[in-house]
């Protein structure tokens, strides 16, 4: 994996890989024949056998029974798309273009330019690390390898780039019901971009635009979920609690699991947006967050403002009833809750 | 001029042709000998010569008089620093980085991968023509060589994405105000991004970002002004009636002249709003627009709505009352007066 591995639609290759572990899988560790491989697959056993080898070559471990065949003893947690794209069913994300990186420098910077480039609404990038990984405001994003997921979406959504923080909630809605059906913890949204479980952070999101005045050309959706990261991989510096999915849960959590249920999300939400507008967006990011009916403090540059937080618009401001009774939108800025 | 003339604060190079320039005309078509040019230039007499060459190989006739120096005959409307930099004191716009192109895809297109890759606020970008200029909403912009100005700024305002509009009034009314003070035409400002003359269409404007939720990241002004353009060269379906500076004055206009005011308004009223804010943008552009008051229609994908204008908002939404009363924000979409 020193190259991207690149799947597409029409790229039958790396299916090839998917199906050799969906054939491994159906028989619950037990052993698949090369000619059985071969027919399923309609392939030579030379082609097989390569696959074979590439897969171990990635860290499958796989076992060549002789005149049996092979037995899959254990798989890597490794974020490659014919792992992600197993099952995963979606419309648009990633059901066109899946590009996975050993490393890269920032994968919405990968995803900024495919997306110039023209490359396909729903196209997936994935990092298994990133050298200058980013957060909002121009902050970096730790970006250890292995453990978490780093990914980034392009959508070409036909709205206004004054909804395009919109995106913003439904991408941390899709991160919270992933973060729901992989694991027993209960992920909570603070206003605008974060994930938190018990108060500290797992996952974050930078969304990006490339937009003319009445028209977005494109957004990429960038998100970090801290899936398996340990207490010691966190810089020091933190301006708020963070964490990981498997701190909370007090074990590891499948990577591969994460990344799918997120894109899946992803696209059922993305789907609905299209075609019921943000207020299911709206009624689900206030569900899933903590954030309605508490009283925050809000720092932005040099100004700050607190009050009780009301709701969020259709701009994407945080709504808050500030103690003289007026309320005030608040478009931009990190919360505290008092 | 095959290749782009790129001018650099840092350049003195492409100085020395517009300090050529300028004791020419110093001299009011008198001779300018070459040592007094070698001199005041702080060159030697070769130096000099090459730099005649080369203004004369741009089309400045320029004529070697025996024993006595050099004299500037005419001098053709070339839109290159030399000239747009001859007494333009602006702050920032063209203050850094100014490129000129013979032709180019869309200065658009380049100012955006210009700041990028990190060109300084106020970076200018001009071409001769456009192979494929682009116009509002993926529309074409006619861009035939040598006649109009085709401009793109970088800007790295400190403003949030949705108060991004804010610059696309902001340039609209720096070309009305280059069209009133480099010609006898009253320009008017039609929602959100005409500049019109007699109701005809003069100049068109179209501003792309790059943002993050909470951050533009920058902003290319692209400007389209028709100057010398002729009646035959404008396409034949267009929406609305279109004009040239020129068809309307009834006489050629300086393009160099344009493009300088243009360039001075901008950099004055940018200078403006990044210390005191949108308002002094709205007031001006309120009172430059043929639109308050009006009854309107605007048409946007397969919906319209018509009513009487009564202003523009802090996001860029047009303001209007329906007949029935209420009021209405728009936020993009084809204006009709009625």
């Amino acid at each position: 994996m020193k190259e991207p591995i690149v799947q597409t639609a029409e790229d039958g290759t790396k299916d090839l890989d998917r199906k050799i572990l969906e054939l491994f899988r159906a028989k619950q560790g037990g052993t698949v024949s090369g000619e059985e491989l071969s027919s399923a697959l309609a392939v030579s056993r030379t082609a097989v056998w390569k696959h074979i080898k590439s897969l171990k070559e990635l860290g499958y471990q796989i076992k060549a029974v002789p005149s049996q065949g092979y037995r899959l003893l254990a798989s890597p947690d490794l974020l490659i798309p014919a792992e992600i794209t197993a099952g995963l069913g979606t419309e648009r994300i990633g059901a066109r273009r899946l590009i996975c990186f050993r490393e890269t420098e920032s994968t919405n910077d990968v995803a900024f330019k495919l997306a110039e480039e023209g490359a396909p609404e729903g196209t997936v990038v994935v990092a298994e690390s990133q050298r200058r990984g980013k957060g909002r405001l121009g902050r970096h994003w730790e970006s250890p390898p292995g453990v978490n997921l780093y990914c980034s979406i392009i959508l070409r959504p036909p709205i206004l780039p004054q909804k395009a923080s919109q995106l913003t909630f439904l991408s941390a809605v899709a991160v919270a019901r992933a973060v729901a059906a992989t694991t027993s913890l209960q992920p909570a949204i603070k206003w605008p971009n974060d994930v938190l479980v018990e108060g500290r952070k797992v996952a974050g999101l930078l969304n990006e635009m490339s937009a003319e005045t009445e028209k977005v050309n494109f957004v990429v959706l960038g998100v970090g979920i801290n899936i398996n990261m340990e207490q010691t991989q966190f810089p020091a510096d933190l301006r708020h609690p963070a964490s990981s999915l498997a701190i909370e849960a007090g074990g590891t959590i499948s990577r591969i699991g994460v990344t799918r249920a997120f894109l899946k999300a992803l696209d059922a939400l993305y789907d609905d947006y299209l075609a019921h507008g943000y207020e299911p967006v709206r009624t689900e990011w206030l569900d899933r967050s903590n954030m309605v009916g508490r009283k925050v403090r809000v720092s932005f540059h040099d100004s700050e403002v607190s009050g009780e937080v009301m709701g969020i618009d259709d701009d994407g401001a945080l709504l808050l009833k500030l103690p003289n009774g007026r309320s005030e939108r608040v478009l931009a800025g990190d919360v505290t809750l008092l």
